[in-house]
């Protein structure tokens, strides 16, 4: 009984999902699940990694692969944390359940359904995620909120084919034209954004929140050394931490049109489009503010043009409880290993499965992460500083024994 | 004596310049110098061609190629005729020179230096270029008139790589946004051009000017049919043809950034950029635009992003007096040939080195075009309507005997 039991592959509408589970320490024991997701975001533009991104490769103290921190290193962890208990005392001090799944990166579009359908199988008090990043080396953190998602993509086309610029410019409504015309628009001089309605059901900011997040020993140079800027940008009214972790946002991911080659090639593109996602915080409907974005777009869509707005993908924010035992039990772990307690933050990144766990499984969500903040996530040259994937294995070890202490 | 003399590859610096001469009708009849350009725009996106645009193919009445009538068949017709003459009269009746160059589509950059260096081997009463279009098949039309180009391009830097839009989306200036809200100004709603300075030289349509242009028989649903655009937009203040002939212009040619493939990639885009091309009127200096271009883009940089802008290529507009004896020699040839007198048109493309030619040689230019404005010029599925062609050969013989019986 030293191994996972019932372990299976799940098929889900999209990658199947991973599943095990060890319940040797019985129904009156407290029940952990362990989630992780083992897809990546896609790897372009290849040419900037230094080795090849599905080849793992050490170089100094961190190994460089896609999905190193996220999430593929930080699940592997997990399971080295259960493997070395197994190993050392034969069982856990918990019933644990692991879920793996493959379509994180793309919006776990499948595992609404999935937990649903799932919900007695996964069912736990408590849902450990390690898909998170510490502000430094010395500092772990424990985030207990998350943003949520609506990711959007619009497409405008006009002319039935690309134009010759001599020919028909100035006569025609330039779609790439449009198209920055409606970006332009989503947002004021402030940084705030104009999609009438967005702000509607956004859960303000307490004084005391506001006290608690100022506690993050989070500064400008951080934010400089990792993002490579030098002046921070956006609401004026909200601290450069609560832009990117309280409040929510409007960005473009992507934007295409016309000529993209070297040289100058005369066209009025007969398409354009564009990728843009919008970071949630509770109380924002996912699904509301999508037609709020389409409603919007449609709105300021000209009779010249025809313009189609699509949602990718979505997920709802999720807020945990600070003063819940899984926090407590996670926050020693933290302080046994690092000898610092965690800060609490919150994270302008989303998991959209975790507010999914919160409302199906009525489950406390733990994010235990220990990425490091300059790990290149999603971006070439991805990588997991290895001190924190051993150590991370040790606090794992330890959250388990203090949520078996307080039972 | 029947065949071209002193022909020659003439190196420039960039592709070279095809030259050959034939004088034989002495010193005291007329020269034409005829120009074209055997190079060609890029072919994408090129999963849109019907037949691969190298190989020709003739489906119906027309010709399939990139270049087809965008110059190579222009030019093509043009030799014919001289062949054509001199295979009867074993003589031409005016001095023939022909330049045939190999960067127009990419601004013609070395032509300047060209025509200046070998001004006197170039020199010529009249220079013919065939490089137009009809407004219909039973319309011939005579162009007087051509826009200038600047062409533009902006790059945009933010982030040292892309960033993750959860991790820091609502505190990063957006490449991509900026770039959007510096093009969205670049217009205003009466589609007027913002960049300061940018009228002060155009030199006014006068009113006779545009009575003449009024009689030139385009339609509204001419335009509707060649762009497939419902709707005209542009400056309400000048009619549809005044505005793609008349008017300067600047549109958005590409724009890039981010991700662009399937899916959600939450990133922040490190990048972004645009071509953006202006087409300018007389008295409009493609550099004094480019200078102003460049100086409203810096003056909106912000201190966030690095900005660069680029000038990709230009040229001066150029306009012929409609009463010159070479314009007269081409309308009656047109009339022998079709039946009909030509329309006097503007033309919005840009062919820099005719205002060179006019510049540097005191030429008449003269424009026969005998394209259709159905075949697709810069676009997939580029054709040339084939009577045009061999009615075209026919009206250039024509002209060179107009010519001559003018002395």
């Amino acid at each position: 009984a030293t191994r996972m039991t019932n372990v299976e592959v799940i098929p889900t509408g999209g990658h199947p999902a991973v599943y095990g589970e060890w319940l040797g320490a019985g129904p009156d024991r407290p029940t952990v699940l362990v989630y992780g997701h083992y897809d990546v975001q896609p790897v372009d533009p290849i040419a900037l990694w230094q080795s090849p991104p599905f080849e793992p490769a050490i170089r100094g103290e961190r190994l460089y692969a896609r999905g190193a921190t996220d999430d593929k290193g930080q699940l592997f962890l997990n399971m080295k944390a259960l493997e070395s208990i197994m190993a050392v005392e034969g069982r856990l001090p918990v019933n644990v359940k692991v879920i793996f799944e493959g379509e994180e990166e793309s919006g776990s579009q499948n595992m609404d359904a999935f937990v649903r359908k799932y919900r007695d199988k996964l069912a736990a008090d408590t849902v450990l995620i390690s898909d998170m990043a510490f502000l430094g080396k010395d500092q772990p953190m424990i985030v207990y909120g998350l943003r949520g998602l609506a990711y959007m993509e619009v497409r405008v086309s006009g002319p039935s084919h690309d134009l010759h610029s001599g020919a028909f410019g100035g006569s025609v409504y330039n779609p790439a034209q449009w198209l920055a015309e409606l970006i332009a628009s989503m947002h004021d001089e402030t940084g705030r954004i104009t999609i009438p309605g967005f702000y509607d059901s956004v859960a303000p900011l307490s004084a005391a929140e506001r006290a608690a997040l100022a506690k993050v020993p989070y500064t400008q140079e951080m934010w400089q050394a990792e993002t490579g800027m030098t002046h921070p940008w956006g609401e004026l009214d909200y601290t450069l931490l609560e832009r990117f972790s309280a409040r929510p946002t409007c960005e473009v991911n992507g934007i295409w049109g016309g000529f993209q080659g070297e040289g100058s090639k005369t066209i009025i593109p007969a398409k354009a489009g564009a990728k843009i996602s919008m970071r949630l915080v509770p109380n924002q409907n996912p699904a509301e503010i999508a037609r709020l974005f389409t409603e919007y777009v449609m709105s300021c869509a000209p009779q010249h043009l025809t313009v189609e707005v699509s949602l990718l993908s979505d997920g709802w924010s999720c807020i945990t409880p600070l003063d819940s035992v899984a926090i407590e039990a996670a926050s020693q772990a933290y302080q046994a290993v690092w000898g610092v307690p965690p800060v609490f933050n919150r994270s302008g990144g989303s998991i959209p499965i975790a507010a999914n766990f919160q409302k199906e499984l009525g489950a406390s969500i733990v994010l235990m992460g220990f990425g490091m903040p300059d790990e290149m996530i999603h971006a070439p040259n991805e990588n997991f500083y290895l001190p924190n994937f051993y150590n991370g294995i040790d606090a794992v070890i330890h959250f388990y024994y203090n949520l078996a202490a307080t039972h």
